[in-house]
């Protein structure tokens, strides 16, 4: 079969042709349907040779959809033809994160070598995947694969990031996104979808910020030097009561610890290598800073939910494996409009 | 100053004169821009002699807007001409609840006989009003008394009702409303505001159900024998998340014992005298049932935001205080449309 | 292998010669260390056939540990030897509960015949046992079987019925359980551990409150006609701000339903098929009422956790699989003390 | 009457004849039973004159208890002749978190010039002492006000900081409490009683240690370089599940971050002037770091109520108006033994 894999460190990833995985005892062979290009795999692709642990060659992909190809003898929970989405950090299965259903948080993960696909184990951009465990696998039903696979990550992880400030954003409150790109466009959707809060949605140019107001900010400002000044004014003084920084470099962290009401969460999901100070008298009183990571199964069932009753819409734009390469390459340049996906069997 | 009460068991409220109170140290007059026309006026005035506790004669009105007029020695919270409304559940201050600003929970009202304004105090349908203490008075800033005098507890009370399910209302999940009148359509729009819920609203006739999908509901249907049929199927078999009775008779409660999910809940906010019986096997697994009373002050506080939000809006109809007593009439009769403010100086 | 088997309704279990269960692709078979005895399997036994609905012949133990004796194909969470208890509460694996670990409340149990061991799948009472899956096993290590195979249920069910209150039982507060025997014995222990609650212990007689004290009870009384009286007195006037039911009988539900402060909570365990009714007026404003049933996988790993911090113990009478049919015949008159453990291969 | 007062810049705390103060309508005079003494006290009289805002001169205490003396016009909830303690983090009283029972986190103190007595208002180190509301009053009741005053900072301060990660001290956690005196020691009795955690704490020297394992702590361990490995080992690996540091210099919130558990809360309280930055990978995911302030009326009625059942006590050293300078002297020399407690009328 075809995928595209990282193979030398430093260089392009290229389609290569490799066999087609064997389905062992408890796993499950997926025919890809879409896979997802996120900025996280450039990240991975930057890393020096020193500093890179996902294994070579890597065959990219950690958002992931497909139809269930093959049953590994006793599968019994999924049948041949099922359309699946994939969820991408798996964990032991067994410890105490894991039994609460918090595989991206496994306690064994790190020490046991387990890897999301995509990231360590093979991923999704191929035209097969293997999936460990049937209990990686969320039913998609009757969305549409190609515009939803996104979700498995764009969607889940600021999900994942807001679900744990919802209780700070009731009636009255309002909410900043740092970011309004793939993540961050998603993330004015949930808040609008399941907040209360007045949104404030902060970017580089009008463009992103028009794209901000489109899909629910109330406010779009810039992230320029008058932003925080803007927030106090839109908060009558107190400030924000829960900040998402989707870019995390050091001016936008900087940006969410001035904003922040007392009490408030400020919650860096932005891979930029920002960090966020935190003592008394630096930041607002009990200000609570946190960096999550991507989120557990059944928030991505209730992302799934969202998308099926019309909360959360993902813009994609499609490529197909021969022209994944060129998909990184767009990425990077900054010139894909939403997210694109590859379609290894399109 | 002219004053609606209600002086003989059984009689109608007559609109008599009466001394405007004198303000001692401490104290606030207001001069009354709006009283709310509730349902349990009509309850308390039903109530044979036996069973009336309130004091004779009463003046009416236990949703109180006005204009500070005068201000008791000692007094440093507000100033003359300040537009306020009246947290209405009055406690003693002390005790731990009214510490953790819970004074609708007092622990020591009963036995210290404290009672709101209108349920004991004086209330609100007269020219004056006084209030025992300022923490009792919420600023109203620009927004109109007399469209939203009745959050004070047609908005406060569904609030509060639903503020402690929210966590159970996110991504994916159900309420149902059942009664869409006075609290019951102020009900649905904050849910919509800041829920994820599909919300279902039940009520007895097609008009009723029109305005509860005008304000917000996703389904509205008839609170009849196939009710909890409906609701099961369109919430997959698994129930509704949360159900809130705004009317609280026995068919209303039996239908949310009956529509609740494993690990929803069911609040019982109308005193229509229905009681629900929780055990093992008699309701869905861990499904909690509950009948709270009124709410806290900081939660008027945000009641009064979502309404300069936009978020809630209440239809009114508004009486002089020489009308008063028919606005209590048609309140009986099921003819006013949203609901009935008293206007006092007006 | 010898069995303990439920054949034939209204007679009593035997010990049968069955065969030793194969072992299929992905799941797991013990060799059984202990399993506990249960009023829930008499409760089964003494169902009538158009309510009996477990299956015959029924191999009996819901409570059980084991030693890992066969690993089916593609199983590699746990390795043969492994000491480790069963996760009774099986589910689907793939609805929105299970992902979050909760299969106890599985949304497809019921409507795909799913059922736990020992209530329909065959139990933990027989020389071997089949796990389906290994995600029903949690490692025991060094942990006594025999002393703690009883937390699968007897553990679990309190600490889950628990553990929803804990955010009540801070400083200052009380708790109540009703009924001190298996359940109640244990969940007197977790919240000493778990809660800053004073413990009121309610038993019919002088020995039980005996053990209520000796484990941890900071009051023991008799749950006769002046209970409420007594805990009204000994919470100031305000009622316990929860009240567990383990007898759950219709005296002790309205004993709960009288003993509750607003805002508390009351749950019933116990399936003596009592039930407490809920409305305006009927119980203390907000108090929530509820009947859950077992508990989570992580919640499993949390109780054994305790019990390795030497937090919870339970007393345990030994018996042999030949035995079994008298530590039942006991149980029935009463005369068990504490817990009784059969030792199928003991 | 005589008051200790800080009068110059620079300078020591003098006793000084001062009238006593005129109570107002709405206002309370107390005799004052105990002023307690605090590092944060030294710490304002060590601020550099552009840096100081507290006012000149300032009656310094900011803990305080007396009895009732003489009531303003109007106040109805205290009688002459009752034990109170004072709540210091007084607010506006009027703002969303004022009618939240939070003052701590009041909205408009900073901007309305409202301080606490001894922060700026006259505090409790004198033989009278005003109080502007009744609101700021809690009943002691039979407690030794003596023993018990420091509970209104070195005990609501700890317990506002714990009472937050409680839902994350469940069975099978660990707390992680570094700096063991005024405030530590009683943290440490606070988590003994409230959670289900073991208690790990951290100091300098082996008394304190001593003092730490004396008061609750499992494990009591040097505040050197080992001390997180020792951490590490005694979870398994995962680090702490919370850990408050009640020291807040540089090297402290360093091993608080490094630490902490996956998901786990970093509690900054000590005013040491330390911060710890907050990032994708530069702490366990998801652990959130805050910096509290003081506590909330509510709170104080919760700690005070721990006292009252035996669960927290403070060691305390008592010291006569006359002599407090000497005592402010001896906490700079760090030869208080516990809590020092001036006793103005004593």
């Amino acid at each position: 079969m075809k995928a595209l894999q990282y193979r030398t460190i430093g260089s392009r990833p290229e389609v290569v042709e490799i066999p087609i995985p064997e389905v062992g005892p408890g796993q499950v062979l997926l025919k890809v349907t879409a896979a997802g290009v996120c900025h996280s795999d450039e990240f991975v692709m930057s890393l020096p040779e020193e500093a890179y642990t996902f294994g070579l060659p890597l065959t990219l992909g950690h958002e992931g959809a497909g139809i269930v190809h093959e049953l590994g003898a006793g599968v019994t929970q999924f049948k041949v033809g099922d359309s699946v989405a994939v969820y991408g950090p798996w964990g032991c299965g067994r410890c105490h994160n894991c039994a609460a259903g918090k595989e991206n948080y496994c306690s064994n993960a790190a020490t046991e070598g387990i890897a999301p696909p995509g990231l360590g184990a093979p991923g999704a951009m191929a035209e097969y995947m293997l999936i460990d465990d049937p209990r990686h696998l969320v039913p998609l039903g009757a969305l549409d694969p190609v515009k939803n696979v996104s979700l498995t990550d764009a969607g889940l992880t600021p999900y994942h990031a807001i679900k744990k400030s919802l209780p700070k954003l009731g009636a009255g409150t309002t909410a900043v996104v740092i970011g309004t790109g793939g993540l961050g466009h998603v993330g004015i959707q949930i808040l609008r979808a399941l907040s209360g809060a007045t949104i404030i949605a902060l970017d580089v140019n009008d463009e992103k910020l028009a794209l901000a107001r489109k899909v629910g900010a109330h406010h779009a400002i810039l992230s320029d030097a008058d932003a925080v000044a803007t927030i106090k004014e839109l908060t009558g003084g107190l400030g924000a009561n829960a900040v998402f920084d989707f870019v995390g470099i050091q001016p936008t962290v900087n940006i969410a610890g001035a904003a922040v009401a007392a009490e408030g969460d400020v919650t860096i999901v932005g891979i930029g290598g920002g960090s966020l100070p935190v003592g008394f008298g630096v930041i607002a009183y009990d200000a609570a800073v946190r960096a999550p990571y991507w989120g557990s199964r059944s928030e991505l069932i209730e992302v799934l939910d969202m998308a099926r009753r019309g909360q959360i819409e993902v813009e994609v734009e499609t490529f197909s494996l021969a022209d994944a390469p060129t998909a990184y390459e767009r990425l990077h340049a900054g010139t894909i409009s939403g997210r694109a996906v590859i379609l290894p069997n399109g």
